[in-house]
């Protein structure tokens, strides 16, 4: 099985070991502020009464469902409060997978690198359909790789690594494609608050029996560690996937849940917008200095990523620790991330720190 | 599938709808209070900076798996924690059917029904074992039943429904058949903290590796809804545990681990003993008013559950709307934890009110 986190931990270990000042961009873990109403929610629920300690409804707090529902213009029926992306994606591919449609999965490179352990572990085949040199996916690319074999179709935008938005008109084909090859669309919008492009648009917006969204409050309240995402299911697909959620984790967290509803109700846009516009800077700065290095680099239209290719050094996992030893900056391996990405790193902009950051890699490429 | 949690949620819906008072003897839930050190942990953390709202360590919160490890005289490296018990024999039992030994699993009549549900969703096959009358588990009988197509071996103890307590002999044997049978015993210890009986023996104290135990801090500390527990593997079976706990979850969530490890630092023995005396405490005030009432009851030796028989009423689930709506008590129906305990309810001692519910009942019967 491969996987991300194992991977990104052994970078981070070796970044901590080493003997000088590294500069972490290895992770997706925001270094902002997560909403002053989250940080209150919690402390409200500390004082709630023993009963509200106790089991929550399995699929999530009515409340919390029907805020989420009402933001997506969903029924709350569809909507399964989770255990983070994470458990969204897992009982996404695991409902896609269960119709005996197909045990395929359509997985994109530069691929997310989750989604193949996944697959693997519910017993899935995965297909690669390569993604545009800027990211985007060709709706007729994907075409072509769908039959009948093919059970699930899953995609990321805002795209990590890519940093790609994709077009509502490739959304729309990619519900199509799903739809005449009798699988499921899953597209994974963990991203969606960090939309710089003004282009994102959510398979919600395809109404279709044959897409699942799924999301998460980890990157739009910076709070990756308290684990509450959702999917959104069609009607058809709701109930087994509530039932495998049940028999996995009987329920989400009910602190975090809590204190994510408040965050939902009293969270000024702004906050959202201060934190695009702290990126949409770091993006800028960033690639300000790679430019001026002369590296290869990508400009994100969304979620938090750069990746950058330097010439003659490939994008492995030695030549990252190489970077931490020799640069003093942490990114990850582009291999990591798929075949057609080997020679690049992906840098993520989860630091104050990304103009020393680039500083020293263009003085350690000179 | 066939699983507690909805059919509890109907008994409890049924039970508000009821036009009259109802006392609730439903849920596991317990209603008394979490150690105030957890409310401290939880009001803390809502304090820290942002780095502690960020993944923790997917397997847990070193210091966390620390003490649970030093708790449990196991080492670190053997525990995950995990999004509460329910994803701690969830990951068991997979990781017990992986080893591609047997796709069998043998559970107990009467079965806490979560059981059956995980064994059908990954793919197992169920064979149960008659307790005896009064709840004990017979090695014999799972000796006999045992084979080289069993890939693990369920049990609770102290169990739900029945409140029995395996000796220490019991969990040796069983141990030994898991071993001989090149099987996995797989201990689910949720309910250790209330033992009731001084008989407790956790799995852990026979040493193999063929033997992963269970547990969660849901009841011991009254937080059913926090969701964070644990499953202790042997060095064999643990890395694949830990992966697919991070393809599923990712991890557990912070906040919990956080203001779970205050808890156990600081909580004062004394805690878990006034909860035990408060149980004991209803289990005699509920038994004696049944024993006046001339009914057949359960008596105990650990866990929160007393089960009853009444003459003439069966325990189904239209029964026990029957008692909800004539009787004023709301329990759980027999049946649903099996053949064998059909006749009987379930009652969870987690009200006060477990004196006016049993003269209730004896009103009713009368």
């Amino acid at each position: 099985m491969e996987y991300e986190t194992p991977l990104f931990f052994r970078v981070m270990q070796y970044a901590a070991d080493a003997d000088r000042d590294v500069i972490d961009m290895v992770s997706g873990n925001p270094d902002w502020e997560p909403p002053s109403a989250l940080r209150e929610g919690l402390r409200e629920y500390a004082d709630l009464e023993p009963d509200a300690f106790q089991y929550p409804a399995s699929e999530g707090l009515a409340d919390l469902r029907e805020e989420i529902a009402a933001r997506r213009g969903v029924d709350a029926e569809q909507v399964v409060v989770t255990n983070g992306a994470g458990e969204a994606n897992y009982l996404a591919m695991a409902r896609a997978l269960e119709r005996d449609r197909g045990d395929e999965i359509l997985l994109t490179d530069p691929v997310y690198p989750y989604y193949p352990g996944k697959t693997a572990m519910l017993g899935g085949r995965q297909t690669y359909v390569s993604a545009r040199e800027n990211g985007q996916l060709e709706p007729g690319v994907v075409r072509e790789a769908a039959s009948e074999e093919t059970g699930a179709i899953l995609i990321n935008t805002p795209n990590n690594p890519t940093g790609a938005v994709y077009p509502e008109e490739t959304m729309r084909e990619l519900v199509a494609i799903a739809e005449d090859n009798d699988a499921v669309l899953i597209s994974d919008e963990v991203y969606d608050h960090f939309d710089l492009s003004g282009q994102f648009a959510s398979a919600l917006g395809v109404d279709s029996d044959h897409r699942i969204v799924t999301n998460a409050f980890s990157k739009s309240m910076a709070i990756t560690g308290v684990r509450v995402g959702y999917a959104v299911f069609p009607e058809t697909l709701v109930e087994n996937a509530k039932s495998r959620h049940m028999l996995v984790n009987v329920a989400t967290t009910r602190p975090g849940q809590y204190a994510v509803l408040q965050a939902l109700r009293e969270t000024d846009p702004d906050y959202y917008e201060r934190n695009r516009d702290l990126l949409r800077e770091r993006v800028d700065t960033f690639t300000n200095a790679l430019e001026a290095a002369g590296a290869e680099y990508t400009t994100p239209q969304g979620s938090f990523y750069v990746m950058a290719r330097f010439e003659g050094l490939s994008g492995t996992l030695e030549n990252t620790f190489e970077l931490i030893d020799e640069a003093g900056v942490a990114g990850m391996p582009g291999e990591t991330f798929g075949e057609s990405r080997r020679d690049w790193f992906r840098f993520a902009l989860v630091t104050p720190r990304v103009e020393e950051a680039a500083e020293r890699l263009a003085a350690y490429f000179e």
